[in-house]
């Protein structure tokens, strides 16, 4: 049974739609529902909301709108790239990505190998960031693409893109970057950034779960993914979903308008979070915390706890919060990402992700904090492990 | 401009989302908006309906919900089937399919050819028929899926599969239908048709834009298309499309509830359609009209006429029509499937696709048809091609 109130802490999951963003899709369920493709008004009208949206999309991340495509989801985008690069180079089959990448860029890696390609995946170090000589090192020249994410999905960890983009355009390298958790919290710029692709998801912007886009630089060769008519441009076939498609339309002003906010705002929620977690709650460490991060997300580890024990306990009291990926609940094995940071297996299942959005208000906050360190002390106090005396706050790294 | 009242005759391009399906997705966007794959009961609590609406699809196609798992679109479950065809058999890289299917099977087709893959066209006789005894021998030891469409999106015209499914089966060659357009129209069931993978759409089917579903049968090998994190027990990558996935199972109830309707109401529609305009305007053809065609689908091609005419002089009155499938709007080239079924390039270009749904009432039809007759007989006026005198009235075949 879910009580009542909601305390959301898991915006890096998914997001409420916003009540702005359902408003421009409704009438193009029910009143404005033709097909774009069709050559009568009825239909073709309806092009423009497309275009308009489009646009939109292209101003969150200063490309133009003839570089955005809209796919279905984050997950598309991510292979589209990937593919794409492998299509277009015949002669390469090499794709070089990290280890904690999310499970689009990983899992579709793992079945091109089956297919002959080859793959490398680059470590991280205690602190989450990668070595950039290393990645250097690692561009073979049957190197199809690079695929980095843009900043991390369990520890909000960001990435240097815009030097690793500098990097892969001095090899001749195509460049791939997975920003559908950076989207909306920090601001992006494909041209900064060099890169020849880049990924968005629109429910991790207060818009559907359902849609995604694929910018695709103009100079930068494309096959598509998702084939069939010529929407798009020929470059994802499918009829266009427009309700969704002008959603996330609205869902990009939306984020434009507020990036400060998630600047200011979010960024002290989530400080004041991780600074009265370290303070009330022995043994704990929050993961990445030396790195740059993502303004709303907290990666933290309580030694002595199982989180998902902690993760039943909160949301007893209505708390949403998770282990790491959504998208990989369920798996038995401990994040892939703590992992690759050094945690053992144990300290990696006591790890719990935090992540807050504009709607969060300092009161969820405290009201969180307050019932993680009861539900972390009361687990503690059955664990044989924990130890009885308070250990030593730390925020260090492991 | 478009006129306030729309008579609405290309509901193979898409339909309008049924009021009771925008009713059943509308909580999951604002209120109910958990990732089901999150651990707490705000997010896993969502699965139900997301299995709910599973089942409906499932009963849709009289098959077991396990079989049945959710796309972003038809174009994408078309793609599904072929790539796990070839990926799961890897000696096999031959596709058996017709010169008459939707752009997500053909351009699709295209696309492999590149890599390699060896493909067959099955040709279609003047009434849009395959031979069966021509499919028979066109399946080779390296033919890894016959792929072949359950009825034409153009002309309407159903394919025996259950026939086709036979053969496959003797050979043991694995059997996907694209049933994107007979959804709704005519019962599907996949044991009936004996085939491994179906294809449906939900915005052919009052649904959004968006979504779609592809049938695997139990006993075959499935490997992802889009690949990503666990959901749909591992096939189908990317956070679901809850709103959608819940409003395409309401679609599916509705569909089901009125499948006697389709058969009646809409064939008698359709049946007056075409009656009243071969009757009424001279030197026209019924495309396919000796095969077994969907209930609400009209190809029909008058002489000396430009059907994109046409369509301008009905759009300017509100009536929706199309010369073929919206998929393929803007090609200059006249419908493959026409010429397939040996229409000219000039018989093709002067062919309307009118397609009806049971929200068409009889005066609506009668509405059409009159325009019909006037329009064309405003462009033969101005075409010296056009006889003078009225030509006889066809219904016989090219």
């Amino acid at each position: 049974m879910t009580p009542s109130k909601v305390y959301y802490f898991d915006n890096n999951a998914t997001t409420r739609v916003a009540p702005e963003v359902l408003q421009a899709m409704l009438p193009f369920f029910t009143e404005q529902w033709g097909n774009p493709s069709s050559a009568y008004s009825f239909g073709s009208g309806i092009a423009q909301y497309v275009a308009y949206a489009r646009r939109k999309l292209a101003a969150l991340i200063n490309a133009d709108p003839r570089e955005v495509i809209f796919t279905s989801c984050g997950t598309e985008s991510d292979n589209a790239a990937i593919y794409s690069a492998l299509q277009t180079q015949p002669g390469k089959r090499h794709v070089l990505t990290t280890t904690v990448e999310h499970s689009a860029i990983l899992n579709y890696c793992r079945s091109l190998e089956k297919q002959g390609v080859e793959t490398t995946y680059l470590p991280v170090d205690a602190q989450g960031l990668l070595d950039l000589e290393q990645l250097e090192r690692a561009i073979r020249p049957d190197t199809a693409v690079v695929s980095i994410m843009f900043a991390n999905n369990e520890t909000g960890v960001i990435f240097p893109i815009a030097e690793m983009g500098a990097i892969c355009r001095k090899h001749g390298v195509l460049f791939h970057t997975d920003a559908v958790q950076a989207a909306g919290k920090v601001p992006l710029d494909v041209r900064a950034l060099g890169v020849n692709f880049l990924s968005l998801s629109a429910h991790k912007l207060n818009a559907p779960k359902g849609i995604g886009i694929l910018f695709i630089d103009k100079q930068t060769k494309f096959q598509p993914f998702v084939v069939g008519g010529h929407q798009e441009r020929n470059r994802r076939g499918g009829t266009e979903n427009v309700p969704y498609v002008v959603g996330f339309g609205r869902a990009a002003e939306l984020a434009m308008s507020r990036i400060d906010e998630e600047q200011t705002h979010v960024r002290e929620l989530r400080d004041l979070l991780e600074t009265t977690l370290l303070q009330t709650i022995p043994d704990s460490r929050v993961n990445g915390v030396q790195s740059p991060r993502l303004p709303n997300t907290v990666s933290i580890s309580f030694d002595f706890v199982e989180a998902e024990a902690l993760l039943m306990l909160l949301d007893q009291v209505g708390i949403c919060a998770s282990t790491g990926s959504a998208c990989t609940t369920g798996s038995l094995d401990p994040s892939h990402v703590l992992a690759a940071m050094g945690l053992t297996p144990a300290q990696a299942r006591s790890s719990l992700r935090l992540s807050l959005s504009v709607d969060n208000t300092e009161e969820e906050v405290l009201f969180l904090a307050e019932h993680l360190r009861q539900s972390v002390q009361r687990l503690r106090s059955f664990s044989p492990l924990a130890k009885t005396t308070p250990g030593k706050v730390a925020i260090a790294a492991h």
